[in-house]
């Protein structure tokens, strides 16, 4: 980062989509034309829907230059996106990345974004098949969009959620909430655990592969993933599917590296846990009587559990049981990027 | 614009989005998930490629909001992509909007946005299917990727342009850029002409049925969207086509606004028709052969000429003839994103 950022001007926009054009293309089959022209060409799946979805991640609001590598944000610009077409059980096919970039930006740093994204990319057969590249006054903005294609019988809405539902989520939960602290109070990464929170919040890898599980399990009534927060994240699914649920904050997976973080830093790690966000698991409900099939299923697929945090009601409101076993409603705090709650 | 802007963080990211969901699709049949999930669901078109375009507006670079209603800014949001859709010969199909609204920005002002960009969408029957909603620090930032789809035989890309060819436009070039001048002086809409220029800049209609004729016609090699300037983009179509162009200045159609525009401005109107941009009308490359036959059942189609303004060569570079009839390489300047020609 020590190079100036009067390259990027000198290198022109022309000069820089032609070096972000190398290595785009890691499954060329579908494609008629990818960077280049006015529009992407593409032959989209047979017979099957497509899902769309797409993130906008601003400077200043959704990360900080300073506090995270070129590499990373790449990474975790296009993770976001991949963990939302994980959450409908879909498999993901190309990316269209926008990016608006300010006069003192390095060219290395904007290289190291693309690495970043091409290492995502290419781990997934994602192709980077268009965009638009401008420039800014003062933050690096992304705008990454990405789609994908689902099998119709196995499609994961938020809306499908029944009393008598458990409610699941596929990985652990408040480590990327740590790894913000680490950034936060700039505290040094300073052992393996600090840098695995560290990287939790900024290189999470998407569960593509436990959405499409899931999705085909037929078990699944829906799926949301954990960008928001457990407990705003479930909170959706409950709006969205007309019921309530319980969650019991004792069974919430908290990592050994997020509980060594807690006593260390006198944080709460359930807090972390159930209100952190940006942890990219999935949560799920699942029908009772599929459930125990369900878990052991996935535990011989990925050598962890399913880790379930819950059940859904008829309240309409969202309860959680704490540490002491009391049950009380709750408010879906969690990130609204409009200030209420934050 | 009196209005506080303390509306958008009282209302919420979920009332924001439960704002925009209202009359987002127009077109029902091949949607299975609009807004609201985490990703939209929907039937790509049946044994047609598809085409995917997205374009990043941030303000002080694109536009200033003092300067631009709301309507106009989410119109030309959506155009400027239309667009892109019109330049390949295809029919436009659904937007992702992702917005980032900075605290400051009142309410009435993201709903004219979402009035304009509608106003536009349902003249094509385009759905808004899904996006993002954010917050930013300063700047209003908005990215809009469409989907279109397009008849494999008749695919407009710009690498198809061979010497001999003739070059035309779809309309008036320059309008766009005097429109751009309006705001940049501060001058007072205080006649009809002025209103026009204001809105050649600020509302561009997309050329989707000119692009679409043009597609269909079998007589163009190469088209694209004039958003850079004339020069620039058939800059763009010689350096993909690997051939040269002249372009006749003589030729460049200049509206009568523009033309009383330059004299009373003492502007250069010519130099802002070949180096202005932003006008989305369509550049395209013609087969001699079958020039006087496009042009013909243009004028017929479309009750105005299709222009001709030169023809692909085999230089190598761009050339182009002046007011006096003088012919000479000239650089294909043109909006540089990153400051070069700029």
């Amino acid at each position: 980062m020590n190079a100036s950022g009067k390259e990027i001007p000198a290198l022109g926009e022309f000069g820089l989509i032609k070096r972000i054009t190398r290595r785009a293309i890691v499954c060329p089959e579908r494609v008629v034309k990818g960077i280049g022209d006015d529009a992407a060409v593409f032959h989209p799946p047979h017979d099957q829907p497509m899902l769309l979805t797409t993130d906008l991640l601003v400077e200043q609001i959704h990360f900080r230059r300073e506090a995270i590598s070129g590499k990373r944000l790449g990474f975790k610009s296009l993770a976001v996106n991949l963990s939302d077409i994980a959450a409908m059980g879909g498999a993901p096919l190309d990316a269209f990345v926008s990016i608006a970039i300010p006069a003192d930006c390095p060219l290395a740093y904007i290289d190291a974004v693309y690495a970043g994204l091409r290492e995502l990319a290419d781990q997934f057969g994602v192709n980077i098949l268009g965009g638009d590249t401008t420039g800014s006054k003062k933050d690096l903005i992304i705008n990454i969009a990405v789609t994908g294609t689902v099998d119709p019988d196995h499609l994961l809405l938020r809306d499908g959620a029944r009393p008598g539902d458990l409610v699941y989520v596929t990985g652990f939960v408040g480590d990327s909430r740590a790894g913000l602290q680490v950034i936060l109070e700039k505290l040094e990464l300073s052992d393996t655990a600090l840098v695995k929170l560290y990287d939790r919040h900024c290189k999470p890898l998407p569960h593509i592969e436990e959405g499409r599980f899931l999705a085909r399990s037929t078990a699944v009534t829906a799926a949301i993933d954990v960008s928001d927060g457990v407990a705003s994240d479930l909170g959706h699914i409950i709006s969205r599917s007309g019921c309530g649920a319980v969650l019991d904050t004792r069974q919430l997976p908290i990592s050994s590296e997020l509980k060594q973080f807690g006593e260390r830093f006198s944080v709460n790690a359930v807090d972390f846990a159930l209100n952190g966000g940006e942890d990219y698991v999935l949560l799920c409900t699942v029908k009772a009587e599929m459930a125990a099939g369900l878990e052991a299923a996935f535990l011989s697929r990925f050598g962890h559990s399913l880790y379930k945090i819950g059940a859904i009601t008829s309240s309409g409101y969202l309860e959680a049981v704490d540490v002491t076993g009391q049950r009380r409603a709750i408010s879906s705090k969690g990130w609204d990027h409009f200030g209420k709650g934050n």
